[in-house]
C-alpha cells in the first residue's frame, strides 16, 4: 500500500506504472498531476484510489498546496518536455519544465521537511557524444550532454545528487533509455512509423510509403512495462543518491524495426528519407549496461521486442481510422 | 571601442572592467544592468559612455526591452548570486539567479539573432570534488559539482556550450577561480579577514581576536585586477565555445594570508575557529592550471600576493572606522 504522488501523471509512463500498481499494492492512494487532461479513465483501477489535479508545476503556490494536503510518502517524478527535437525549438520551454519544475519539487520537499522518497527520472540521453568502444554505457560514464533537453536533464540529476546528499533528501535517480510499448505519443519514433504503418495497412493501397529520419543508427528501446517494474522496485530497493540506467542492454538498427513491423502487418513499404528529421549531431549507435540495477536489485527486462512491437500494433490498429 | 553590456553591473568585477576599459578602450559605450545600485561613481570615467538600468535578468520582458534598444557588440555577464554557503539556504534563489538568468539572457540573444560576443563567467566551484593528484586541474577535468552553486554554475557552462555549438552564438566561457582585491565585499573570505584586520589594528586592542572557518584549506586566489585583463583578451581573441581557466596556479593557505595581512598591519592575532563556518564536503586543496589561456591569449597573472593584500588593505582602511 503505497501514498503516492505521480507527476506527468497524463503520460503514458504514468498509464502503466497505475496498471502495475494496481496488482501490486491495492489499497494504494494516488494523487496524479499535470498540466495536460489525461486521456485514459483513471476510475477503472478497482484497487486504487486515485485523484487528479491539473496544475503546472511551475505555479509553485498551486502545486505546493496539493502536495502539502496530500502529503505523499513516494513520489513518481515523470513530468517532463521529453522531446530532444522541440528542445531545439524551444530550449527556455524544455529547460524550464525539465530542471526547474524539478527543483521546485525538491525545494518543497526540503523546506517542509517531508518524508518521502522520490524518484528523479531522467534520460539516456544526458551522456551525449559517446564513441562506439565506450559501449554499453555504465553510470560512471561521464556525460557530455549535446541538447537543451540533455543539459536540462544533467542539472535535474546533479540537483537531486545536492537534495539527496547535502539536504539528505532520499532520492534515486534514474538514466532511462529510449521507451517502446503501447499508449506512447506519436511524436516518438517507433510509436510514429508504427502509426504511419498501421495506417498504410488499413487503407490497402499500392504505394506504400512512409518519411523517416536516419534508419541506420542503433539505440536501446525497452519497453514501458519493464521500465515502471524498473521504477517500482527502485522505490522499494533503490539506494538513496544513487542513480541507475534502466535499459534493455541491446542495441537496435531503427531499419530492423520497420521491417519487424512489416512482416507483423503483412505489408511492404518504401522509406524515404526526410533531411529535416536527420538530427545535426546524432549518435550512430547508444546502448546502456543495466548491470548495477542488476545487482542490486535483481531487475531486467523480460519482454522482447517482439512483443513490443505487436502490442504497439495492436495499440494503434484501435486508435487509426 | 566598444558598445558593451555589463550584466551584474554593481559588483566589484564590474568596476574594475570598467578601469580597464577606461584606459583601453576610449570612446567605449556601456550599457550596465544589476538589480542593485552601484555604489561607484561611473560618472568618473572620462574616456566612457556609461548608462544604468536597474532591472532583473529574471524579468525577461523589461531586460529584452531594454537590451534590444542597446544593440550590444559584447556581453560581459556577471550577473551571478555567487555565494556557496548562501546557495545552501537558498537553493532555489541560487539556481534561478545563475542558471535562469543567463538563460533568460542566451534565449533573447539567439531570437533576436544579435551578433554578439558573449562571456559566461563560471567558477571554480563548478570542478566540486577533487583529489590532490588531480592538480592543478585543466580545463579537461570532469565536473562533480557538490554545491547548489556550482551546479547551477555547471548547467550555465553546458547551455553556454549547447547555445555557441548547436545555435551558433558566439560565447566563450570561464571558469574563475577565488578572487581577491579592492572592492570585494566581505561576504568572501580574504576581504571579510581583512576588514576584522583593519579594525583591530585601528582600535589598537589587547586581545586580537577574530573568527576563521577551516585555515588549513589551500586555495588560488587571482586578483581582481588580472582577471578583468583575462576577460578583456577574451573579448578579444577567445575562441567561441571554448572554456578557459582563469586562475593564478599558485596554491595559499588561508592561515599564511592572515599572518601575511597582520604582518602588513603590524599588528598580531589569536584565531578561533567557528564550526558554523566549516563546510561539510570542502576540498583540502584547489588549484587550477591557466595554461590554455597562456597559450592561446598570451594571458598569465602579474599581479604579485602581496601587492593584492596591501591593496585590500587599504581600501578597508578607507572604509572601516
Amino acid at each position: 500500500m503505497m501514498k503516492l504522488l505521480i507527476t506527468g501523471f497524463a503520460g503514458f509512463v504514468s498509464h502503466h506504472f497505475l496498471d502495475l500498481l494496481n496488482k501490486e499494492e491495492p489499497g494504494s492512494a494516488v494523487l496524479g498531476i499535470d498540466k495536460s487532461i489525461p486521456d485514459f479513465n483513471f476510475s477503472n483501477y478497482n484497487n486504487l484510489t486515485i485523484s487528479f489535479e491539473n496544475i503546472d508545476l511551475l505555479n509553485r503556490s498551486a502545486s505546493n498546496k496539493i502536495i502539502d494536503s496530500f502529503q505523499p510518502e513516494y513520489i513518481l517524478h515523470l513530468a517532463s518536455v521529453s522531446s530532444v527535437a522541440k528542445s531545439w525549438h524551444t530550449p527556455l520551454d524544455s529547460f524550464v519544465n525539465n530542471t526547474n519544475i524539478f527543483l521546485n519539487l525538491a525545494e518543497q520537499i526540503r523546506i517542509n521537511k517531508s518524508k518521502c522518497r522520490i524518484l528523479s527520472i531522467g534520460s539516456s540521453e544526458e551522456f551525449g557524444e559517446v564513441a562506439e568502444k565506450e559501449l554499453p554505457l555504465t553510470e560512471e560514464h561521464p556525460l557530455k550532454p549535446v541538447s537543451p533537453y540533455a543539459v536540462a536533464r544533467v542539472a535535474q540529476e546533479m540537483l537531486s545528487k545536492i537534495y539527496a546528499d547535502g539536504f539528505s533528501l532520499d532520492i534515486i535517480m534514474t538514466r532511462s533509455f529510449n521507451h517502446i510499448g503501447p499508449g506512447q505519443k506519436d511524436i516518438f519514433v517507433i510509436s510514429s512509423f508504427c502509426k504511419q504503418l498501421v495506417r498504410l495497412s488499413k487503407n490497402k493501397s499500392v504505394n506504400n510509403i512512409i518519411t523517416t529520419g536516419n534508419l541506420s543508427v542503433i539505440r536501446d528501446f525497452v519497453d514501458v512495462r519493464d521500465v515502471v517494474r524498473a521504477y517500482y522496485l527502485l522505490f522499494k530497493k533503490g539506494r538513496r543518491g544513487e542513480v541507475y540506467n534502466v535499459c534493455s542492454g541491446n542495441g537496435v538498427v531503427l531499419k530492423d524495426i520497420i521491417l519487424k513491423m512489416t512482416e507483423l502487418l503483412g505489408i511492404k513499404v518504401e522509406t524515404v528519407t526526410d533531411p529535416q528529421l536527420i538530427r545535426p549531431n546524432e549518435n550512430k549507435k547508444v546502448i546502456g549496461s543495466f548491470q548495477k540495477i542488476k545487482d542490486e536489485l535483481g531487475w531486467q527486462p523480460e519482454i522482447k521486442m517482439e512483443k513490443s512491437l505487436s502490442d504497439i500494433i495492436q495499440y494503434w490498429q484501435t486508435k487509426v481510422e
